[in-house]
């Protein structure tokens, strides 16, 4: 059974405040990849608007700049191991969906792939184009146009970590394939 | 007894890699502030570089731009209310800093204000002017200058969370004053 319902705009920057490591999903035509970044924050709450770092050498990026749209996907513990490898391989040579057997739906305003299963929580985002940004910092600004996430750890505009959604908690990457989240250390294993 | 080390500046960006919630001082002649920002992430490890979200009417915005520099510390969890209370003050009609009883030492390159009691690193940031960043989006880009780290918690250029330095370990804001950390959730009171 799937729990994910939409996130009201005005709340969407509160899904990515405390610094979760986040999966960035593109698409472009019939090309699509999916990374991890570590490095997002939110810059504004409303518009609701974040900024990410994509390092411009990636696969990402080339998507992200060719059709000016990205997801960001909150996985849960039980998918770090898989954030890990997705921020390990790249997608240039390889359909990381195919690999890893990633299923993912088509987002409602962008259609970004977005993964659902085993993730807390998605945001569709527009790219708003800064050259210097992303050249200088390889820093990529978005406003967030559709938001959503598994009730079961966030509803209502909050998030509630408490042991029964253990595996939704959101994972911080330390480095090296090593997460923090609440409830304790999570080392990754490689797939 | 105090266990700061220098942290080498190849390894600063990892401290605050997995999303920490962080305090930022500033300081401009003998004006001095410390307010909290949840919002803050790396942009580059070498030079090591960060981005920082400080809202343009803040008393530390007009310090900072005042100063060309601010220091970022990270509030362990035995910091949270306090984090929480320099989140929802305004330093324009209070020093801080008295009023809260902080202590304070001076970076050593740029003479920030530091804390160190009760948090597991700090580091010392000099601006990187970017006025269209700032203006658009609050964001306040700079070079890591100087760090430093509890070596109970961060060592060797690696953060080990354990049960043994559990009030050292980050908090991260999930909204209203809840905050997350390895090992479950704080609700931090009003001092």
């Amino acid at each position: 059974m799937n729990h994910f319902q939409p996130v009201a705009l005005e709340h969407a920057s509160r899904l990515v405040n405390h610094g979760p490591t986040v999966l960035v999903t593109s698409a472009d035509g019939a090309r699509r990849n999916v990374m991890a970044a570590a490095w997002s924050m939110p810059v504004e709450f409303t518009p609701p608007r974040i900024a990410v770092v994509i390092d411009k050498r990636t696969y990402t990026c080339e998507l992200v700049a060719a059709s000016g749209a990205f997801g960001v996907c909150l996985p849960g513990t039980a998918l770090a191991d898989l954030t890990y490898a997705l921020g390990s391989t790249s997608g240039r040579t390889l359909d990381k969906f195919e690999r890893y057997g990633i299923g993912a739906s088509r987002g409602p305003v962008l259609g970004m792939p977005l993964l659902e299963a085993g993730c807390a929580a998605w945001l569709e985002c527009r790219l708003i184009r800064e050259p210097h940004a992303e050249d200088a910092y390889d820093t990529c600004f978005a406003e967030v146009v559709a938001a959503a996430a598994d009730a079961r750890i966030f509803a209502g505009g909050h998030w509630s970590f408490r042991e029964d959604n253990a595996d939704l908690q959101t994972i911080h990457h330390l480095g090296g394939g090593n997460f923090v989240r609440a409830g304790g250390t999570l080392r990754a294993r490689q797939l």
